[in-house]
């Protein structure tokens, strides 16, 4: 296998070929078609509006920008590598359509502020989207938590059951995770959402632009107050991706409970076929893949954001071509939690909870043990180190007899700690252990069903 | 060199040894003593106002707290690691100060809840002292620009002259990424700023506790929603370490920038003594050794990063013991990033500029020409595009000829383009280049002192 | 809280305090200590052995250098931040012990060559305890899966049950991955073995050197060839970094195995005391803290890796400050894995089996359906595709009459496939699969315990 | 801009096109056709040799895979999402082509094992084709170096000038981190080299394989000793991740030097047309565009090695899902630095060096104290230390008469120390300073010729 063979014949030997492959970035930088010819109408409306240029040039301009939409719309535009980047691409053919006026378009202007316009509005417009997306999976999660408010599950620390909780409780805790996912991203498009338009190549110009009315115009709050700022910044960039890597740990540890619910071990739940891929020899197998990818998502997303994290460490002002490579860090940290988002809402809406199997885990491993030594401090007035220590003789005795809590004798907690009395077996069940925990936010049904409540609003 | 030796002899043979090795997170907790201390104290004063605990043993307890607080901020404490974490080192000692009283403190509590809490006041304190020097950054920033408002430098793309700017100009760009991280650490600190005290081990408790009067009473604004969550989130922790890596991006830039300027090859500016290392035998030597760690900074808080994002990763809910890992990373972000912001300011604070070196290599590489194209349409009213080609044959026949664009006659300028006037000598030097970069946000000097003003009132 | 409270009173407010702050490294390159007064010792008598410096010089320095290594060891020495780093604090008492002898060691080197070869040969020798320890993990494993060569466990894809294996087999999986690691770090010292002595600054020097004695003296296997080269290269560093982060990855593996299979859910194995965290309330309760530990560690190998990565980018010969921040991610992540790897041992020589619950879950899932399809392809000579289709139907039928593979009669299975005959009912049960997984590298018990006998041989 | 525009229109609302869209790999797994191709070639020989298949049937399906191997060669082949992955596509076109014989061919095999095999071999190719490129990079550099030998430039620590160096001994010291990468690729590869084929599912096969045979067959060094592990193991991917992202350090450290060298500052090297970027408008600006986007190369690799490290944390054995990311991560990482070193190697060869603006700049600082100070040491013998001090007295006077080294008179020099001799003068000289550093690596020409020849001879 030859070299060539090897890298898909891509790479030429010639120095030019060479220079085109790692210099051209209009194989990915297409995405921004729709912001670049946005901005670039705007620009002209403002140009005309100074007296910059013409009317009827910053019509004919307008015109052949929205041609060009439609004809990349409908696929049938043709990019070319040799013009470089979608910039280019688009005033070429501006150029072709309407002639010389395409030339007064880039008047006050650089593809260094350019493409800075662009790629804000393309991370603004890929946060708008992902909050849907973001609502709809807060939806599906309220909507099984509603279903599943009193639902006895086993809360796990260590993965070792820990104390009874409900399914439902367990659930809303990605509703408040998704909750602080969209304030992120809230936050992540006020920082995106200002203009860099007219700071030009890193200076600003000459020309009497009106900056507030291009920003006003692109849905932006302000100008950027410097230009050199204006070109040379990408924490938005960085702080999307931030946004996107944190959240991407929360799915990340829900498809991991996933996963861990489906198998055998477990038996928790049952996703649905849709998304699950059998075999055609073991019929009943559900491979949770959808749930393993978003797993692995995760650690993509970290990937990116460590890239760009190191391509701008000590770039130094204003524009390097380094920072070509934040487009594609940022494209595919945004298509992987897009579509991470979606396959968990989908999963989450279509899985099918095992009761059964969930109450049986979560009875095991003296779950009610730390009622019971609540029960002590409560009743009979014992600091707690002290109940904590006389419940582990009580957890040790049933141990002993192998058997439940909730099966010992009032004599048998009496030979532990004589004061004990009848009230204590009240405390022992999986359900009067959860349905007791009635502090704010607490697993008891009541203040699940109430957490439930309170999202169907905010979800509205 | 035995393996002990290499280790420091820490490791001992015997399981007991390299499971309290693991597993004791004392030396690095120790740090949360003051957060740990107060949240006690508000959680016992709660407890008595609710009636869980006596007003006697609640004042027994804060007195307790008071006076190992006491010794430790004089160094007079003795941690043990038998004890594991800063939790159990102060109860303990509580109970030898004040007897039994001390173990009613953990009533309606449990590590998982108190630590989470403890780190949240951690991570809060942090922020406010970072903005503070984020604030000083500022100040330094915007007096240095203030005195070099219009000084003449090379404004760079791809490290290439592109056009002049003034060094002001160059300085305002930082303090405006300095305000979008003080942004961001506020969106971090109320991410950071809801309660979790109260969720006990992961799912609430059956005492009758006033979450909303601890969470008050710690400054808290509110109690969080969902138990499970109040112990397992740890997205606060990721978005400090987020907005501490942006903030490190930022800060290698300048780093970076500090250096090639102090470089014989630049010689724009001279270190102060106190912000360089000598050398004995090169005494003009002035390396700087403390930009360049500001500089290194940026990846060992990106390392930070990406070792909380990988630990959180796929963990399911609540608590696994994988998220001690999360306090060292935080530690070590926050003591790398308050050095480089006080570094930086100090630096920046004590630098002496060279204005002639900056002014000879802004006038190398025709970096007025843009000054030309731009007074083409201006005054010829040719489309950009044409503008463009016309100065691109001037730079050649200067080039050709040896010479500034100043230097050329007006004669040999008609000879390429006729419709050229006296008028456009006016933009070909350095001086008027950049006075003319009126625009919002540009270069201008006029400009640049407005920013200036706008930032010492902000800043006052 | 105050700034100063918050950051320990650490941070004065001078710039000579900041400074000392950042630029200081004695606090942690004193771990360089011995490999340091190593490599003095044999410069030293390599330039006496030149002439260039007196033999009696030599011994002093000898002598001298002998005494301050014992009062290290002793915990007896001072160190100095004023002295910024070990060279200084080491010259510096050389000089108090033998008076102005000692300012003939740095002759013909400089810091920069010195540190390089130091710290080479701390991660040498950091690499000869590792591959120690890596050899002492897989006798644990081999030693444990010469107990369970025939203890049948599920072996999972997806975490369903795929097919059954021997728990035997399973853990020789990790001998594999570990002899993979001791062959990296074998590459990796070999990477490192070379010697930067006698780089002098960057440059080489003009004394008469003989730098083939004293690579030979310190162990290393030649001079490196180009002096810039050898004060600026740090991939062995990265590479060391990077062979720790992937073990790290094979020991997250085992550790969340180890969780998995404590868990109430799967109930396959039983940490020792030892290695577990107990609870005095839940004395049952064996939290796998030092397998969650081990998992995280993981991430801050990553980490630390990704730290120098960062810092090396983009450097320019030949030596920059930067490169200090290589020290303190080196020494983390052997630190991290050196503990890691030390627990896990612990855990693997310690932990139980429970083979009837590994029996019961291996068994669920139809685990044998690959046998029937192997026997249709083996007996009948049918296509695979075809013998997984007949297998499918099989799997539906039992799981219509909710009863195993075993338990379908020969009739019915003829009902499927006419050919069957009873032959097939041998390879029904978990036994028999295991027993005919015979193919080199198969899990059949025979071919563990072949396995096992080859590395009881390679590790004697 | 609805969220279907945002995405490209690829994600439609059923669960259906989620789940194909996440789970499908055929988009980027069609890179392994021609090892997936090959694999299966030699396991149907294999197979008819052990009489599991007839002869005739491995015949056919040779052939069908040689067609089809032709049709994806072509650009004819017709690759379907909804046949997920290669190995599916591959075998529904030979079923189409050859009938049910192609049903054979996956006996005794799946897909866990299938796709480890070819995804080794594609590493494998990888490697071969990177090595090819180190070399010729290195050739690029010694070509370089030879006709530099003697071209004085300054070496720089901390960006400061510190003692003159060549231009060919800079050169050279990219030979040897070449070198190493290349040994590290070797490493690699061997890691690489085992067979994974006949692991089966996970467990290892009942079909009497004859591994050795595919593993030879397939160029591997042997069959891997463990079924789970041949399925499970990725640490030949990380490893080969570490090696690019090594590599790219020393990539980027040469990219950020070419950027620096081509600055007007530093005006050291003119990078060749076909390696810079123009501006019509300022026709003498070369941009090191290629420099600049080798340099962020560089973190993109670091990125794609973060990816892989977490996704394989924590996975337990034996397959899921997750480990589909790796290709993509291996895939970018390989083309990145495959086109990264095609344009370094074309940079190095075409640039143009500056050789007074070199000389000038190595003038500068007083770079040839040292050369004082060890005269001092070698012909007075005074300590090290001592004439550290002389000469730091020395260079005080000429900067305090504004003048160089070289143009202090004798007595001036004796003015400092007595002792001074004419033949001081002899060292003061850049050509000089070179010239004497003659130890094993050091700068001076004779020296750097030397090792040219070495590397010329190495890379014949």
């Amino acid at each position: 296998m030859t070299t060539n063979e090897m890298w898909g014949g891509r790479f030429a030997q010639g120095p030019a070929a060479i220079m085109e492959e790692i210099n051209a970035s209009i194989d990915f930088d297409r995405r921004l078609y729709a912001q670049d010819i946005a901005a670039s109408k705007v620009h002209a409306a403002m140009l005309a509006e100074r007296g910059i240029i013409s009317q009827a040039d910053a019509a004919a301009i307008s015109g052949g920008l929205d041609t060009i939409k439609a004809e990349i719309d409908q696929g049938k535009f043709t990019f070319s590598r040799k013009l470089e980047d979608i910039h280019m691409n688009v005033e070429a053919r501006l150029k072709e359509l309407i002639g010389d006026a395409a030339g007064r378009l880039h008047t006050a202007r650089s593809r260094n502020d350019q493409l800075a316009t662009d790629f804000r509005l393309w991370v603004r417009d890929a946060i708008d989207s992902l909050d849907a997306r973001l609502v709809a999976f807060q939806r599906a999660l309220v909507a099984k938590a509603a279903t599943h408010a009193a639902t006895v599950m086993p809360g796990f620390t260590h993965l070792q059951t820990a104390q009874p909780i409900t399914f439902g409780h367990h659930l809303l805790a990605y509703v408040e995770m998704a909750a602080r996912d969209r304030a992120r991203f809230a936050s992540t498009r006020a920082c995106t959402n200002d203009s860099p338009l007219g700071s030009a190549a890193l200076a600003g110009t000459s020309f009497p632009l009106d900056r507030d009315a291009t920003a006003r115009g692109l849905g932006f709050m302000r100008p950027m107050r410097n230009s050199l700022d204006g070109v040379s910044a990408r924490d938005f960039a960085l702080e999307f991706l931030s946004a996107c890597a944190i959240m991407a740990t929360h799915l990340s540890r829900l498809a991991e409970e996933i996963v861990l619910w489906s198998s055998p071990a477990f038996k928790f739940i049952t996703l649905s076929d849709a998304f699950s891929t059998g075999s055609s020899i073991m019929p009943q197998k559900r491979n949770p893949d959808a749930a393993e990818l978003v797993r692995a998502k995760c650690a993509r997303v970290t990937g990116s954001l460590v890239t760009l994290l190191g391509v701008m460490k000590a770039l130094p002002l204003a524009y390097a071509k380094d920072m070509q490579e934040d487009k594609e860090a940022v494209f595919d940290a945004a298509d992987s939690v897009a579509l991470a988002l979606a396959a968990m809402t989908g999963m989450i809406g279509d899985l099918k909870v095992n009761e059964i199997a969930m109450r049986r885990v979560a009875g095991e491993g003296y779950s009610t043990a730390t009622d019971i030594a609540d029960w002590i401090v409560r009743v009979l007035k014992k600091p707690f180190r002290e109940a904590h220590h006389i419940t582990g003789r009580i957890v040790a005795m049933a141990e002993a007899r192998g058997c439940g809590l909730a099966d010992l004798t009032l004599k048998e907690l009496q030979s532990v700690e004589p004061g004990i009395i009848a009230d204590i077996q009240s405390v022992l069940s999986l359900d009067a252990s959860v349905a007791s925990r009635t502090s704010f936010g607490g697993t008891a049904p009541d203040r699940v069903r109430e957490q439930v409540r309170y999202w169907q609003e905010q979800l509205k």
